[in-house]
């Protein structure tokens, strides 16, 4: 028995994308509505021809009204657009579900010099809670405006936060180096995602300077109550999908390997989502491709007596619609795999 | 009510990955098992860590009692396997599904000249179904043994078998250039298939050879009722999934661009699975990524009087193991699209 | 003793980098100085990193009283430029190479047509010549004005204007399937060419409708002396550099394989850049990366009397900035291969 | 006045192939001579059809008295072959430059625990001078067993001894965070490099146990004078070449951004390949790709104060042909870049 309505503000870019692909399978999702800032009017299909005979209805204009009787409101938007969209529909109706960075840091201050944009109104961001979704079920379940994470703090956070929280591992020298495929990028074409000149080159990029940072350094203070700066770049690969991060963590005096394991098994044995891989000379991104799972991998070095710490997911369903999609579950009471139940596609 | 029991021979193969995929999500499979002709008694997830926690059984040996019990067993093996390994299993329970070449081409002599095999026994090839599910669902209802057609002849056949029995085309001059990524060349590590090789690497292969020759022409001639011989050729793109064939065929007489689209429309205004696409510029293999669509495409170039003529498919899906379910879902009476109605992955 | 003063027109397209990368080691070349539309000023390396050290004059203006002073000028420039910049410099000192299609097409009412664009004066139109080295070096030789060959016909013409003029296949026949790595189109971003919409996407595009349709049907008439209209397709391929081009002719009666093959030979055993390609099962487009060489193959198909010809190129080099090299060469009574003795990468 | 005679043992391999490439321009080298372990006989143009009219003599046999004869012989061979094979070579003519791990590490007890093989006898290995040119000169200039660096090695040691040396970066904190192409395992097929499951997969692989650890260590003492262990893990990137290295260094109190880039110009001011890059938001592999380029960043991080360090190279290139050639015109008393000045192809 679908019941659950759903309205999709920024449906042309690949988080709206994935939500709809994931919400098309979804028992629980009684209808789709697309809505737009531009191109109200055109058929969706007609922009997207792997939707055609699938998504064939119009791109609605953004009005507060329309989007008032739904039951939940993601946005899929780049930073900077909700901060002003979402204040008005704060607590007229549906659950919203932010996928942008407007809503995350809880310090406005922060978010402007990280975004250098203007922030949402410190009010509405305080009431907001941060959906990264292993972490914080509880309060997700209670509220009706989710921040859903980054891709990069998803796949550090759930990798990193049980070794600090248990503190196995040094909070204050935490070195993270993570790789993004170009879809995190967005939609939008620039010389820096053109085919020839990304493609055979693997680069970094945002030196030091990634917005993901602050977010990070919170919920690391959030969730595991310690306050922290973090090393942290990212890297381009050559591809579409996929995170890995690896964090480079010293341990604490006398931790072994098996604690370090056993910390990870025993945090997420009830999360489906989260699997702890074991006993493997690699792991890649393809392990997650185009699922919700998040694999994660622990070794001590101990040559050095640090922690070699990997995280991998895909970056647009874990890393975003995904983990949106798996937040509305839990809003809604309904089983938190409801719609996200695949198998990786691996190849 | 789930109630198909399944059996699985060349699970751990690219289209047996892919059917675990699918039917992971068929809400009338009740169970799958998995059988291998070595490294039976391994763990598979051990084998392929996406399927960590979510298929974890242990690879089986190939014994035919066993075998007899399932409802349905699909053979994902390289050609040669199941001429001899299937003919046991020919009648004593299990609907049979060969994903392989070896019951395609009835006439064994062309299959020993094309394969450079020893065919099947020529009685039970003579029983087999083809099973290209748009045309030929009255008799896959019927069967107990089913060789699903090959990755290139799907995207072929679907995008001209209507233009060639509605008459609209010469079917005495057709020229097929088809391009497949590399997953088509299977599992097993070459020199050709080597990463650095094959990558940035565009190449012509089994020029004028391909063994998909013969199965083209046959099914031509079952279902357009007319004998011809193509032109065909093959080529392989560094990229992993997707099949486009590009054919070109002079047009009958009078014919309009029209027709041609109309044609092609009214054949298929019932299957779900092709969609024919229309104004466009451009298309490409990523409208049907990872799913069971075949988009197909025609235009008539009024300078030369021919059709281009354009089919496009996932060759691991509609080419292999989609359209491999999609048949079981006729033989068991089910919705075509059981297990199958995902949207496209596109990026 | 280094003597030819070179200017490059269009020095930021992918045309342009790859004069500079092989004119860098041209042992008869003093100096390049780099012109362009917009940006002069700028230090060239300020916006092409990999040239940092190497490239670091700053761009100039396009100025006719400076340009004159060239012994050559090159022009790597979008269609519709030079139409109306060359016209001042012809006959005022240098020679001019340009890549663009301005002044390839002798029917300016075709060039209109298919390029959508206003034609080069028809006087300076019919002066030039067609830059195709292997069949027209003499009049490239006495030429002040050089209308460089496209990427496409530089790898149909090649390998099949031989088996035309010596009529051994029926011209009136030819289908014409071509594929192309994806700098062909420029270094412009776009939808189409961003990197999560092309990588893993075969597409074809232009449907019928390529401008280089004209240019290959022109020269067939130019150097192999017959009419023809033919099917001509192209398609982007998920990878940086490179074209292979299948061609299915139809044989004209009782002519051989070894035919095909030996009028290739003879053709080609002067020309160092064409290589006929014997006994293989597979090629691609890693036998010429980088390099200035096409290769090319021929074999005949009993079962349809078709031959089916294929010819590759790494488009940026023999397909654009290394052909024109090259017809500087021959301007210059310098040895062909000057500047242009490398090995492909192959990976 | 070409004059030196050379030999390559292991000339199969995509280091002999490189070799093959750059030695092919270089105006000092009189001939080229291949030699192989296998296969003995096939002329070489047989195996690699890029080659064909450019190098189409036979592979010999590995003899000792015809190698004998050589100015200079190269082996580029997997690890555990030069250990035994090159000792009979050394003092009897030829200099010597081995590509492989084999002369590398000085601790013979170091090599045969991260290499798992058996170590070459300890007297030759003491006499091998490291191949590490920017900063070995003198050495290698005198030696006549040059032990070439690995890839990560040099990417790495290239961009960090300046910092190290200079006391500004603490060295006993070193994070190394690498990631390489694929072209880096080698020509030989394997599951991981199979073009299905390596495209599109980014992943890490021996983790913490890469066999480069120990080499890099070994650098730093013998060229900064400290004696340190690091954290060292590599990463496997869907593309073929090119190594991005990112290492992560507390700095020494006090120490400004400024006076890191000065001391990175300053250590490479007379070193042409080594191009110390400024004021970028993003570098890439692109920069150096088919050069003998080494580009080095460094960025201070002033919320952490820690260095950001980068250094690229192609790995067959800098990280193995390109430096081995490079070595040997530091031999022979030529210019440093002969044959070597090639400008990268950045697409």
């Amino acid at each position: 028995m679908s019941e659950v309505k759903v309205g999709i503000i920024g449906a042309t870019g690949y988080g709206g994308l994935e939500l709809i692909r994931f919400l098309h399978n979804h028992s629980e999702v009684e209808s789709i509505e697309l809505f737009t800032s531009s191109d109200a009017g055109a058929i969706f299909s007609s922009k997207f021809g792997h939707l055609v005979a699938i998504q064939d209805q119009p791109l609605q204009e953004i009005e507060i009204d329309k989007l008032s009787k739904f039951d939940v409101v993601f946005t899929s938007t780049p930073s900077g657009v909700t901060s002003s969209l979402l204040p008005p529909l704060v607590g007229v109706g549906p659950k919203l579900i932010d996928l942008s960075g407007d809503y995350r840091l809880k310090d406005i201050r922060s978010y402007e010099k990280w975004y250098k944009k203007t922030a949402a109104p410190e009010h509405i961001v305080s009431e907001s809670v941060y959906g990264l979704t292993e972490w914080n079920a509880q309060r997700i379940k209670e509220s009706n405006l989710i921040a859903n994470p980054g891709c990069y703090p998803t796949a550090v956070l759930l990798s990193i936060l049980p070794l600090i929280k248990d503190r196995l591992i040094d909070s204050q020298n935490l070195i993270i180096d993570a790789k993004s495929g170009v879809s995190g990028a967005g939609n939008k074409p620039s010389q820096l995602t053109h085919f020839s000149e990304m493609n055979e080159n693997f680069s970094i990029y945002k030196i030091n300077e990634h917005q993901h940072i602050p977010e990070i350094e919170q919920a690391i203070e959030m969730f595991a109550d310690v306050q922290t700066t973090i090393s942290f770049n990212t890297h381009l690969v050559p591809m579409t999908r996929g995170i890995l991060a690896t964090t480079y963590a010293p341990i604490l005096s006398g931790v072994t390997n098996k604690q370090l394991n056993d910390c990870l098994i025993e945090s997420y044995k009830n999360h489906p989502f989260v699997r702890v891989v074991q006993d493997v000379s690699s792991l890649g991104t393809n392990r997650v491709k185009g699922s919700n799972y998040c694999d994660i991998f622990v070794k001590l070095d101990d040559r050095t007596n640090r922690a070699t710490i990997v995280g991998v997911i895909d970056n647009l369903v874990k890393g975003a619609a995904g983990q949106a999609i798996q937040n509305m579950n839990v809003q809604f009471n309904l089983p938190e795999t409801l719609g996200l139940d695949v198998i990786p596609l691996f190849i």
